[in-house]
């Protein structure tokens, strides 16, 4: 231990998230090229990791901004020197309008809408400062959440929006989330194709219709790569990339050897000889099986260098099924994360290491950020 | 708002954790009754709740002690007073070896074990420091978890036991957790009976091998009411009851008037005219169908006074489908979660209120204590 550090990860108590520094920055880098080279900006959400250390990262290795999905998570992001975010979300009702607002008053702030009556009364805020605020119009590319997918009533809501005192009207942003569902490389690169595609041709539709475009603003981080391709794409907004889990591998994005982010926990139970426990359940790996409340996956993780598969999740036990490996009670293992997000999102802290070396305690500061 | 505080609970910013006072004294009187009825101890699972408030309240109505899953939630429950705890788990490793021996200098400390390596370890520990710690064997009465559910083996165990120095064997506990899986209210009466019968028959075994047993604790909130009744129990150790929730519903065990923990959220999109999406996701609402990673439930969440479906969480969003109920935008919903376990571990506060009333926030503050 130094200033209370474990020295080593084999040192740290457990259930634990590491992030492994040289994947890391690899994957960091490897995003940052890909926007590099389409010339597009990055803007990397920061729901995936909620940690100002990394945001900064990202921005020091060539981000343009970030992408924050709660004004509360802007709110910290701002405190610790961020400075160009967009909410990529609706902001809806006075409260949150007035917060929006003063966000904005101590950064580069945009949003999204996809209604008149909530751009009307943002736009009655902004205005009654005398200011205005930076909006894109949210487009639905198929994952059926928020945004709209009619031409024509997107190119309604932009008239709509160019009129209003307080809207600066910025462009179009998507989140083709439903890339989630993919069976594959080729589904995830023809989705993320349809993304660029339909939000440049819109873009397009609105241009001829006499009003400006400046952002096209895409991106999920299975679809980004083909998207980005897209002539007209301004910027991209990917977020799990920076550390990537098993759903990223099971779409073939990435290989193990990409997944930044592990949990450590330990074998406390041998009850059986088919059966071992250890001391991660839902409330350290969440539940998920895939994003958007998908099921795609087998499992609640992938156990790193066994032959075993983690059956069942209490909320403190995760149940592990095995054939041939053995486990030692107190053995220490390591696991992928099936969803990397909402496990960051369970933590206080992260311990940054290299291999068995721990080197960085980082806080996760936008953690539990809900309104 | 007074001191920060909402005064009504239509002026809380979304999505936020809200308990309904009355229905919360209900419930933490009707289980303290059913203890006090067949004259045995409740030690509520403060695992539901992490507030040391709400374990200091289920003190006040005659609780005898608490039981956790881990020990930093036992570590910050003795901080604020609590000072008899059962660690409801298994207690593996130097660190929390070390870290349980900590804590019971400074309260009544108990843990369970299951292994007799463990347990050499452990009374290793203590008796170097000429100390002895309350241990209970873990029995695995049909959850499949941790436990031991073999009379042989347990007899075997516990005769180990009694001999160890820094040990003081003091009984047998069991968590029937597979009562969650049970198909309605004669099921889980069925499992409950089980539970206490067989820990009761084990118990005799252990005295007719001439080895005291003081302590025989069961319970989960489902099954406590049954096996409660089986003479010989000395405890039981639900946690849920303090809240509810719509996986108790679903069991028959309650119904959704005895559910005193809901999400407020807010309608921020309508983009089609069958789907609305709300601000809370499964960074509000975790994705829970169950407990102990089963399926029971349709949908994420029970949405009061409309009849709509919570159909699709992403991490910020909640997707309802619906037929004739009207949703406005900016309109606020309360959601009955399904597991109310870990949606507390996803809030840092929770507002308690009384109908539209907001009387105090209360801070969750064993909220994220992995280790």
């Amino acid at each position: 231990m130094k200033d209370g550090l474990p020295l080593k990860v084999s040192d740290i108590d457990t259930p634990a998230l590491l992030i492994e520094r040289r994947i890391l920055e690899i994957n960091i880098r490897r995003m940052q090229q890909l926007a590099d080279d389409n010339r597009i900006i990055l803007r990397p959400h920061i729901k995936a990791h909620k940690m100002p250390y990394l945001a900064l990262k990202q921005i020091a290795a060539g981000a343009g901004g970030i992408a924050a999905a709660k004004l509360s998570e802007a709110e910290i992001m701002i405190k610790n020197g961020l400075d160009d975010i967009q909410i990529a979300n609706q902001v809806v009702g006075p409260t949150k309008i007035e917060r929006l607002f003063r966000l904005s008053q101590k950064a580069k702030i945009s949003c999204a809408v996809d209604s008149p009556v909530n751009a009307r009364e943002i736009s009655a805020f902004f205005a009654k400062h005398g200011q205005k605020i930076d909006v894109l119009i949210e487009i639905d590319t198929g994952l059926k959440r928020c945004g709209l997918n009619s031409p024509k009533e997107i190119i309604k809501l932009a008239r709509q929006l160019i009129k209003l005192k307080g809207i600066n009207f910025r462009g179009l942003m998507t989140h083709a989330g439903h890339a989630y569902a993919a069976s594959g490389k080729r589904e995830v690169a023809e989705i993320g194709g349809f993304e660029g595609r339909f939000m440049v041709e819109t873009a397009g539709l609105l241009r001829a219709a006499g009003i400006p475009v400046n952002e096209v603003s895409v991106g999920s981080t299975p679809t980004a790569p083909h998207a980005a391709l897209i002539p007209g794409i301004t910027e991209i907004r990917p977020g799990n990339y920076i550390f990537n889990d098993m759903m990223q591998v099971a779409l073939g994005v990435v290989t193990v050897k990409s997944c930044a982010l592990t949990i450590l926990a330990t074998v406390i139970s041998r009850p059986d000889k088919n059966r071992v426990v250890i001391d991660a359940g839902s409330k350290a790996l969440a539940l998920d099986k895939g994003a958007h409340g998908l099921e795609q996956l087998k499992g609640y993780g992938h156990i790193l260098k066994k032959k075993a598969t983690l059956e069942r999740l209490s909320e403190e036990h995760g149940i592990i099924k095995y054939d041939r490996e053995e486990f030692l009670l107190g053995e220490k293992v390591r696991l992928i994360p099936n969803h990397a997000c909402p496990v960051v999102n369970l933590f206080d802290f992260a311990y940054l290491v290299d291999g068995q070396k721990v080197l960085e305690l980082i806080p996760i500061e936008a953690r539990g950020m809900m309104t």
